[in-house]
């Protein structure tokens, strides 16, 4: 069975991105319900002013209590501050963002193109060096919300660049959810031949429905690694109803059915998923959580 | 731009599985919203015995109300009986449905294997000799809740005898929404290797949340005709953890956006779905729609 590494966004990209917060005990609780259900790679917090992101509040508290549990658990890194902050707590996973267009990082990050490329290189350089893996997200990959859709040599371009800055994975990510699967075929079909796929990841939102249908494309074009939230959380606070990230219920079912090695329980993931229901109220049910738990009733899971 | 044909097939496989009946003055002025969004296939009703589904009762009416008006009107068959009343009323275009297994016959039709295709050959020939465009079902083409995965080979075998028979399009379904991705990539390239693209057509349910994904591909694989129900509407009554098909917004507004033509405008298709849910209140809205619903808010579509 070949391997299909799912990494959870829910604790961080998900929490970020709902109008209630948890605190970092519940946080922490989550992060031991999906490393119950097998997930070994979760994204558990953000290094960025509890003032602007109250959700992220006590992520150097979670970082220090996971300090002698196994697992990848990468923290988003907005600037070397939080770099600072991030190693301090003891994190040896981070995660930095650069936007794909000019106008997506000075709205997302208040960078030129030129000051974000620049900070991630700098950060990517200071963890080579100290030993931390750093993952680096193109964000809006395929579209920006500003400047329309992305040329894919830029992106193969700007890939380039992390990876030779030290970038230990590039992360693909569908901010807001436009990518068609076959764009998402196209690009990561390219991004994989040239950088080999152990260095490809990708991170789909579900925003017009077709998140599980690009992450199946990307899946054929060779990338064996994705982003995924627990539950589907992570849709924007501003719309009511609007679709977080692809739900990691949705995902592992799919790899787990096509036989893939994902290390993931289904039944679980339902338990992971039902405590995040049962903390923010306003959390749909995913149609494959539906199915899974009309399977643990039947007793067939 | 290459076309692809959505068949919406709520008004009957959708509407069939609501606890609510919606009369036949609704379901036409449903079907009226369709052909406004573009539809010209649709599935409109079934000559089955109204007390057994009061949901299709005076579909006689529903197709007579039709004849003058331009498109592809498809009512479902049971039997012969159907088939006399059917064409009395007017119908051009009729669908059969046999299961792949036994079982599945037994439980759905209430007939054996054999009997089935006896049944299917019957009318098969009639319809040819009629002029009456019949399309023929294979349910359960990839697993049955009974017998468990069906061997392609079976599906190939029992394809070309109905083609032989005198059908017009093969559609395969998906009944209980089993399938994975890469399940409805090789059973539909093997089919639209043997027959051709212009006589196979795939019915996915969104049971497991891979409908989308498995109608992506199948369009890879060639397919260019698919079933979807408006607002997801749908299900299967004799076919144990069945739901919903794929929402039609979910698939046009993929296949839009991948540049196929499908003559459909999502905004007239939000519309149609907005009527269903007025009258099903239980109905709830694809993420497509509440995508589309930001777009219009926005006057971007």
């Amino acid at each position: 069975m070949e391997k299909v590494w799912v990494r959870d966004v829910g604790p961080r990209d998900g929490l970020q991105n709902q109008t209630q917060v948890l605190d970092p005990k519940q946080r922490l609780q989550l992060i031991q319900a999906l490393l119950s259900a097998g997930l070994t790679q979760i994204e558990v917090g953000a290094f960025v002013s509890p003032r602007a992101v109250p959700a992220m509040a006590g992520s150097d508290h979670v970082v220090s209590a996971l300090a002698n549990t196994t697992g990848e658990f990468s923290v988003l890194i907005p600037n070397e501050k939080g770099y600072d902050l991030a190693t301090a707590a003891g994190a040896r996973h981070i995660a930095i963002v650069v936007a794909s267009s000019e106008t997506m990082n000075q709205k997302n990050i208040g960078m030129s193109n030129e000051q974000a490329f620049r900070f991630a290189k700098t950060v990517l350089a200071r963890a080579s060096h100290d030993g931390v893996h750093a993952s680096c997200y193109i964000a809006t990959a395929w579209e920006c919300p500003f400047e329309g859709s992305i040329n894919e040599d830029i992106i193969l371009q700007q890939a380039e660049v992390l990876i030779a800055a030290g970038a230990k994975e590039i992360v693909l990510a569908d901010t807001i959810g436009a990518a068609t699967p076959q764009q998402s075929a196209t690009l990561t079909n390219r991004l994989c031949r040239e950088f080999g796929s152990a260095l490809i990841a990708c991170h789909f939102h579900d925003t017009r429905g077709m998140g599980i249908a690009n992450a199946y494309a990307a899946l054929e074009s060779g990338v064996r690694r994705f982003d995924a939230s627990i539950a589907g959380l992570g849709g924007c606070p501003f719309a009511p109803g609007a679709s977080g990230n692809i739900a990691t219920e949705d995902l592992v079912l799919m790899l787990n059915q096509q036989g893939y090695d994902t290390g993931i329980s289904l039944a679980d993931l339902a338990t992971a998923a039902r405590l995040t229901r049962q903390w923010l109220p306003g959390v749909g049910v995913a149609k494959s959580t539906q199915w899974i738990e009309r399977q643990i009733e039947k007793g067939a899971l």
